[in-house]
């Protein structure tokens, strides 16, 4: 089950739930000091102790195209996906579970899950993190836990995030308020895409800021708080202003998906708003999950994107992309 | 067969073809002066003329939304529509013979055809006039020609009209050079809706200016000669445009489609918008004519328009118009 195909818990705000641990392993220096032959003694180690059910891509093969497709799949950071030298991907996709070996760190784990399921992220992110800790040695401080290349991520070294689909307190810009409050409990909520005040496609995404001094058991607990005020605060939202503005949020939602049907070129940031609007067409039961699934919402959001779509269209320029784009969309 | 809801001749560019005669009746005042018992005269008199297969409507019993829906179904002009004094409707639906007793003449003969028909609204509207030329004595003059309330009907007090839609020689503005040579040879071209440069719904009537000094067969004529050379314009310039802008022509059509298949509301204004688009589209091939055909389109123009609305859905404030508006459209 790719995790954005699926349809998770409280899918209606909940897009995913993600851990992510961030470890290195004793004896080899960090920072991207690594000679080639030391990244691949790591990459050989990784990838050995996770078995043949997970494959090893060699990301400095990749094209650019590819190499940026599992980012938008948010298998892999951005910056993996851009840099230079010698890293891999070992990725299990029916786990959802992805491993950036070489990224900033020795080693990034990371499970992501579709809807509210930190639990089950964590359990898995954990399963795999053990299963390494037998093969390799991780560089670990009796005082300041897990080693990081960046000290913001010392301790524990996990990032608990949850992407979240704010659309009602985007319309209503309460979001900033939320994200002072946030911030005092060192929770960071930021938009997904797009930077500036309104969020593209009003996907937000909150982690913890702090990783040292505190269990993993209770970053999950606070962020597990934290997002369930949330998804409550967006739904009486979403509430108040359909009641508000039943027939102009109607005709706005149902206009978009009559685009997203028969439009024959999609830019993608047009598409990111379309794909909002009939996304909260949906939870609100102004389209049905007949006419336009979660699962299919979802996956949509990947294919759309650029780099995967022109993997998968053979567009080569932004004009052939809008018009890929708005096929998939139609399709 | 009611002229909107049929497919005419040529019907990409050509809307309707109209004959109207003005003509009035001896012994009796023009312009209005008339006691309710002498227009009662008239009426009684053009009613028996035509017979039972004809509905005699008494103007002064309807509702103003009744009174306007006849106006929009280009079956009485709307100052007959407003008007006040005692007049009726003499109507053929299936003819589309329509008569206007005691407007601004004692009598208004009018045949609207689907499409390029100009001959067949002819024929019909003679034997209409002759059928009353039986029954009373017309005001006639051997220089004069037909007496008319205006001077500028003098003559033979015919009008020959076309309605064309000329979404393409609107977008490359040929409008206005357009008009201005055909006002040199006594023909008028002027946008059927909307006030200003750009024609509501790009849709435009041609008619003759001069009535006196020339016989009916030479007015058709001459209209006819010039519709064909517009039709010809307006196909050329469809197709320029089209393969100049094939994406963006086909994009703006397609979500103009979707937008017209799926909002919730829309106002009359952004619907004549969306109406053009899509008959442009039908007329490209780029919407078949099995999703949207030319007796649907032209229906639904008549069908959305205010008092037409109003009568068949029952909404009363602008709102719910445009909502029934938009759920004609879909449906």
């Amino acid at each position: 089950m790719i995790w954005y195909k699926a349809k998770g818990k409280d899918c209606d705000v909940v897009i995913s739930s993600r851990i992510r641990f961030a470890r290195n392993i004793e004896g080899y220096p960090m920072g991207g000091k690594l000679t080639d032959e030391k990244a691949e003694e790591i990459i050989t180690a990784v990838s050995g102790a996770m078995g043949e059910r997970y494959k090893t891509i060699s990301y400095s093969n990749l094209s650019p195209l590819e190499a940026q497709s599992y980012a938008e799949g948010h298998y892999v950071s951005p910056d993996f996906a851009a840099a230079k030298n010698k890293r891999a991907l070992i990725l299990g996709e029916a786990d959802n579970i992805s491993l950036m070996v070489l990224e900033e760190d020795h080693l990034r784990i990371q499970c992501i899950e579709p809807g509210f399921a930190l639990e089950e992220a964590f359990t898995k992110a954990v399963a795999v993190d053990d299963r390494i800790d037998g093969a390799v040695k991780y560089a670990y401080d009796e005082t300041l836990g897990y080693l990081t290349h960046c000290p913001t991520n010392l301790g524990t070294g996990m990032r608990a995030s949850v992407m979240l689909f704010l659309p009602a307190l985007t319309m209503n810009r309460q979001i900033s308020r939320i994200s002072a409050q946030m911030s005092k409990m060192g929770i960071t909520i930021r938009g997904m895409y797009g930077e500036g005040s309104e969020a593209v496609g009003c996907l937000y995404q909150i982690s913890n800021q702090i990783t040292l001094g505190v269990s993993e058991e209770d970053i999950i607990k606070k962020i597990t708080e934290i997002v369930r005020q949330t998804v409550e605060l967006e739904r009486s939202a979403r509430n108040s202003i359909y009641s508000d503005n039943t027939d102009l949020l109607t005709d706005r939602i149902l206009r978009s998906y009559g685009v997203m049907k028969y439009a024959h070129m999609i830019t993608s940031e047009e598409f990111m708003k379309l794909w909002a609007d009939v996304r909260l067409g949906v939870a609100l039961g102004i389209i049905s999950e007949e006419d336009m699934s979660y699962d299919q919402l979802g996956e949509l959001s990947v294919a759309v994107m650029p780099a995967t779509l022109s993997l998968t269209s053979g567009a080569q320029d932004e004009r052939s992309r809008d018009i890929a784009r708005a096929e998939r969309a139609r399709a």
